[in-house]
């Protein structure tokens, strides 16, 4: 009785996984909680405080289907601030998350039967709103000789007369990594000969780490006739209030206002509100210091893994993410993860959740839990390879 | 560039008059507002009150895809309390909006070419979600003669192969009717014959009028084996929040959850937990007040607009409109309304909004504006018919 596309959705594992550690949970056990790909921190208490202010002052109502004239100039101007990149205000496209942005470009880009490309693994939700609208996510397979990225050679080799455009994420989810600057011009390249469109997901843009400053800010530094994907849920830390933006060519405004006005009326007013103040001083501040916080984590759990016996073949830059491959452990990494579970109460993520590509030999690791929460998940991981290496 | 469907959705024409209404009042002009489909209430003070402090505890993460238990639970309550009606907490979704459940709905339901039937005129986006699915919206006529409401021998006419459900408002939008209670049950039975799927709009639930209390307070109490859509934006006065929620059949949850967990990840924290105290006493004490000033506003527009000598064919029971025939002006309904928003700075929404069926005869008042803002419509109107009828 339902609609065909449901049978190509499948339950994400993850979900059992955190079915399993609750109930552990409810039996006393203390779980390690590496499968939550949302930070730990709670929303900066400048941006909790403007919330309460636009409640205060009575900003309930619907608002302009493209968000209110106020966030959009902030959001432009914050890409002049961090990037020096200029962008029209009238681009922006404030969305209900990142998740309201790929709706809307997947329906005002996707007739039945076209085909987006993207990567294998990546963000496994991209194929549903792909399937929504009756089209057909093409995953094309990336490996770590490649830094889990297209190569151009691979999306001029996968483009088809029903190829639309490409959608990738840098930095990526699972696998943490960038797309350099030359690979992107590339690929750009690659994308508008064949009169594609270039979609960015930078939801993790902000989330960069390591010594060097990243080669560019924004893809629209790289060249600004793309189409882009952000969010407040990562970087800002905005999850639970469901609120991100795009940036679109100016020639798909219209159609996306059309749709947008009737898929969503508006976004929240009271997120559009309180988002205003993430961009300030105050809680760019709070957000710089949790960046650190998570370029400590990452090097502190890579290195602990790595001591391990287990590969990270590609060193991640961004997200707070790792992929990392368990086939030392002599298991597929969905085996592993149930056993890591049942066994040693540490949760993380199958590749399989993320496509198929080499997924039976990747976990996900995300590092949105304490300090202390990865030293002990580390702790219990050596336990379970040393037991189950010698038996 | 853009999909097929894009060329199916028309702007809305009363954005372009609400563009004019706003540029007269940059000019100092005062607008009169009957186009606005949305409670004129900001939100009541104990719900924003709950938001604040919900802030304050840090609900700013992710909850379940389907909602947090309590307020899914407290849902159910809900029914129980107002209706006497027991409905399974697993069958609340709560959701983005009705927006949300609709698109959820679509995606659930229809495959490319399958239809929906729902009535002319009617909600204009219903046909958008289903256009985004490339399903095809199937239009019933509806006219005063039937209350502005489906019949079954319509319904039964209209039914095809591909026919998939049947989706209709009570209260309605534009109209303000209601389904009675023996033609819900024939249709939901027509439909539940050819294994089809009722789903029953009930966003304007609690906004009821008159003496008499509604023959049933929810469909759920005449036949629980439909779907049911509701919103915390109109009867509750949330429309910012973007919150609403559904009740699916058992058989649907697992889809609706699949779907749900892909394209929303979860609805927004902050509204879940504010809405919780929508159901409480103080709140519901507000919303009935406010209940009450929505019916006296109909009878004095009705009245007020029946004396100028246009025709409101059937008595709107509930929501905040009133569909009104003015042909009696000389003009069709979209010039009526651009002549009286240019000429005396009242705002209406032409019907051609709302489907073509009459279109060009009737429109819709939203009488989401204040006593005195209404005789004054009135009393614009008046001047209006009388220059237009005696130029």
């Amino acid at each position: 009785m339902t609609a065909s596309r449901l049978k190509d959705i499948a339950p994400f594992r993850v979900m059992q996984l955190m079915e399993r550690a609750k109930a552990l949970e409810a039996e006393g056990h203390r779980v390690v909680h590496f499968e939550v790909g949302e930070p730990d921190f709670a929303t900066a208490e400048p941006i909790v405080r403007a919330g309460q202010e636009a409640l205060a002052l009575g900003h309930t109502k619907y608002t302009q289907a493209l968000g209110t004239p106020a966030l959009r100039e902030r959001i432009a101007r914050y890409y002049e601030e961090t990037a020096g990149v200029r962008v029209a205000q009238e681009r922006i496209v404030v969305t209900s998350g990142a998740s309201g942005g790929l709706l809307l470009l997947a329906g005002l880009l996707l007739d039945p039967g076209d085909e987006l490309l993207m990567p294998d693994p990546g963000y496994p939700c991209n194929e549903v709103f792909v399937g929504l609208v009756n089209a057909r996510p093409m995953r094309i397979d990336v490996d770590a000789a490649s830094g889990f990225q297209i190569t151009p050679e691979a999306l001029d080799a996968a483009w088809t007369d029903r190829s639309r455009g490409l959608l990738l994420g840098s930095p990526a989810n699972p696998t943490g990594t960038l797309v350099s600057r030359e690979r992107l011009e590339a690929l750009i390249s690659v994308v508008h000969r064949r009169q594609g469109m270039f979609l960015l997901d930078e939801i993790y843009q902000g989330l960069v780490y390591g010594e060097a400053q990243p080669e560019y800010r924004t893809g629209l530094a790289v060249n600004p006739d793309i189409c882009v994907l952000n969010s407040f849920s990562k970087y800002f830390g905005m999850t639970g209030w469901r609120l991100g933006w795009m940036v679109v060519p100016e020639d798909c405004v219209d159609g996306v206002s059309r749709l947008a006005q009737n898929l969503f009326i508006s976004p929240s007013s009271i997120a559009q509100h309180a988002a205003l103040a993430a961009f300030e001083p105050e809680a760019m501040h709070i957000h710089e210091s949790r960046r650190q916080r998570f370029a400590e984590r990452r090097d502190q759990l890579a290195s602990g893994l790595r001591g391990l016996g287990l590969e990270i073949p590609v060193d991640p830059q961004g997200a707070f993410y790792l992929y990392v491959d368990v086939s030392s452990s002599g298991m597929d990494s969905e085996n592993f993860c149930w056993r890591l579970i049942d066994e040693f109460q540490v949760a993380v993520t199958p590749g399989i959740d993320f496509g198929n590509h080499l997924a039976d030999r990747f976990v996900r690791f995300a590092y949105t839990t304490g300090e202390a929460e990865i030293d002990l998940g580390i702790d219990r991981i050596g336990a379970a390879l040393q037991t189950w290496r010698s038996s």
